[in-house]
């Protein structure tokens, strides 16, 4: 048996280095590739695509884990080889279904619209990406028709990012936090609104990357084992457990943008670089869900980034970095303007209570565009439509409408935002259950210190990697199946004191 | 045969990405990857090979060749698909003998003694590297015994980069290259020496990398197909016919090494940019040999970059950028002092003369190492004595001795070097027939104008590829077999006038 697990070790480390090589093209075709780099670029991640969906579906592979499997449910559940084999049996029935070229075809098309996409953003042109939209529309419904077993037709886009959920459970979901968050809204729009002009002066680009890595360097990213670059939209990336890189994009009009969007980023790599090496190379070794993985993101983000701990640290010496801009603003008023709720255009930069609005109406979308209620012509409008009914605003152009995220251009259309809003839930889950086990956190935060948090985080989060789906880790964490309760009642504390509700 | 002819294509094509996922692995290796990251990239590029070496030895691309083989003879030699077929055969019974497991450890292992090198030679650590020099020798010696028909045990490490070349055929062509070498560097030796102390004075790095940028612009280089990174030994590496990228570094306190490293690198990238779009993808798709590489490579550096026109043009223009440092030295001292002969050190900045007695240093340690007469722990010592016998000077240490060159870091032992005077020989060949064609060239440079000399370049050489062995290229453009007598007439003409010999 001992031999087999080798040999099953083997071929997943294949296969982890070609998705690994792939993640290098990615990266490079977002940060550094010349114009005329992007054909070839995506011919390559094609390629790897193919031959990564052709190992994943190998006969030799399967009998492998035929072998293997009574030696692994002979083991713990928990252990490294029972994991293994039962990940990669998932992976493996999932790789069936989807052949190499379509796996090739899709890759080369989200490559070539990426590049669209990230040409036509800034020239506000939707009427190029629209051909390209129109495309991944119909790959994603051919994806989903693989799997003809599924209730609806975004069940298996949806499983791809977050193992275990359907569009049934997430409606059910989403429609009874937007009936706690509504309310929420409303209340603190009758309140005073709050000053965040201070946000908005001019903060020199490279003073806010020194900031934002100062504070990443803190929270435990190491830049030995990663690095940071600047994109169009920034992302987190794994090449391996020593190589975790993320990027962010810096506007020296405002603040906020570039330093929540690294904490966030910083936040998934933490979660990369935590999980065990001993899972290394297998399929194990990767965050275990979209949701989970937007937990900790969030959670960094968030919970710690737009704490008043966090501010009473790292304040004065923002201060010290633009005494200009800063000098005369109190922590009082920075921390108020920094959690300033109200109604806006852009996701990424949305306030945490109206943040989850912006995830719902991407979700809407993806449906209405799967069930064909809805043409990608359409979309602008529809977009548009939607962020009028449910914020109250209408973007000037289909740059901060429809082409604000980068995830359409180059993913599917499904599964790619549900996975936010669950990151929300969760993320005040875990903290919860982090601050139950070490009620100190908080006054550690304020002292600038992280080890806590990020230990007891490695511990019951980052280092299984994959082992447990999302439902089994919220399981074993918080002893119950997942809740919107601690996520509200967090929102509620924390907007309760800042709006006085 | 149409649909034979495109299936063959279609598994060139995917190694073709293979590979060029593999640079992309390597450039990142070289220039942004953090400390973490080197032994995974070696494992995937370790993975990459094996399945590389699997592709080209399937059996379904010897079918596929064999029944395209009639087909191919039947088309004029220098068609496409004649030349496809030639070469992929070729290629084909080489990798035959390889095995992809052993392709994958020298992968492996030279990722690995590449970042050994890269930190210990700033710390001058000679005894780090040797075991991995000592291993990179073994494996040398095994990849050669995968080819016990060839005559000499470097041989096929030669054929690797300068395919149809043997150690018997270089060791004669390096004997009368010396002999007319040394005479001519003796009197040269005996004539005042130049002052080039204006070459070493402190130049800004940004204005350095400014100047080179502009130069290589006016060449050709296109910056929508290509970029210019820092590496600690400077290279070209291609992922596309529209993605071809350069290194260089930079001394700050001498002017000559980052400018004409960067023409040496941008000389080898518009090769590999004007080859046919035509060949794309397919094995063609690469400049033909190292020797006819640094053919190109040098001469853009010298021929070009060290010529009396290049800065008749460009030396008003570096008095501009640097007023300071060069106001006072008058173009003649500085063409002077760029064209000072005198025995040296470092190869990559040595002077056109005594530049190919660093080659043949190099030459005959690495046939010496590969025949058993010298031990890796001795060579750093019989560098030095081969440097104190041929060019009178002996390094303080193993920095700027055996581990100033990357090559044996990241290659095998044997073939590294030759090709650097191949190219010296064929780059005055070369040259000189473009002067025959179009007398007007060294006019036309010293206005800045570089069209008419690519323009034979891309005609005669580049676009070509790998259709042409080096040998048969030589014979179509001169009319005659390699010879050295070109190449000795340009020296002697050139430092003849220089030195008024």
């Amino acid at each position: 048996m001992e031999n087999k697990l080798q040999a099953l070790k083997s071929m997943l480390h294949e296969i982890n280095d070609l998705r690994a090589a792939a993640n290098v093209i990615y990266w490079d075709q977002t940060t550094y590739m010349p114009p005329g780099g992007g054909a070839a670029h995506g011919r390559q991640l094609a390629t790897l695509a193919r031959i990564t969906q052709e190992k994943l579906r190998e006969p030799k592979l399967r009998e492998l884990l035929a072998e293997l499997e009574a030696y692994g449910q002979s083991m713990p559940y928990e252990s490294n080889e029972a994991s293994l084999i039962r990940v990669a049996w998932r992976d493996h029935e999932k790789a069936r279904r989807v052949p190499p070229d379509f796996q090739a075809k899709v890759k080369a098309h989200q490559s070539e619209s990426y590049q669209v996409w990230a040409n036509a953003r800034p020239e506000n042109d939707f009427a190029a990406v629209q051909p390209y939209l129109e495309k991944t529309l119909d790959l994603s419904l051919q994806y989903a028709e693989y799997f003809p077993d599924s209730a609806h037709v975004a069940d298996p886009l949806i499983e791809r990012a977050d193992y275990g959920l359907t569009v049934d459970i997430l409606r059910e979901l989403f429609s009874k936090l937007r009936d706690q968050l509504v309310p929420l809204v409303q209340k603190i729009s009758a309140k005073q609104a709050m000053d965040n002009s201070s946000l908005f002066q001019f903060f020199p680009e490279q003073e806010q990357l020194n900031f934002g890595r100062k504070v990443i360097e803190q929270y435990g990213y190491d830049f030995n084992r990663g690095r940071q670059d600047k994109t169009l939209h920034p992302y987190m990336i794994r090449f391996s457990g020593n190589d975790v890189r993320i990027t962010t994009r810096v506007d020296e009009n405002r603040f906020d943008d570039a330093l929540f969007g690294t904490l966030h980023e910083a936040g998934h790599a933490l979660y990369e670089l935590g999980i065990n090496p001993s899972l290394a190379g297998t399929l194990l070794a990767k965050g275990t869900s979209s949701g989970v993985h937007e937990s900790q993101s969030r959670l960094w983000e968030n919970q710690v980034g737009r704490s008043r701990p966090f501010w009473t640290y790292f304040y004065p010496q923002l201060q010290k970095t633009f005494p200009e801009q800063l000098g005369k603003t109190t922590e009082d008023e920075f921390y108020g303007a920094l959690n300033k709720v109200t109604p806006s255009l852009i996701r990424v930069d949305a306030d945490e209570v109206t943040y989850n609005l912006h995830v719902m109406i991407r979700f809407d979308l993806e449906l209405d565009l799967l069930e064909g209620k809805l043409a990608v012509k359409d979309v602008p409008e529809a977009w548009h439509a939607r962020y009028e009914t449910d914020l109250g605003l209408r973007a000037i152009d289909d740059r901060d409408g429809v082409m604000q995220d980068v995830h359409w251009y180059d993913g599917y259309i499904g599964g790619a935002f549900q996975g936010y809003t669950l990151g929300n839930i969760m993320s005040a889950l875990f903290f919860e259950q982090a601050l139950k086990a070490h009620p100190e956190i908080p006054t550690e935060i304020a002292q600038g210190r992280f080890t806590t948090l990020r230990g007891w985080l490695e511990q019951h989060i980052y280092r299984h990697g994959r082992k447990f789906t999302a439902e089994e880790l919220v399981q074993r964490v918080t002893g119950s199946p997942l809740m919107i309760d601690p996520y509200i009642r967090y929102l509620q504390k924390k907007y309760g004191e800042l709006y006085d509700l």
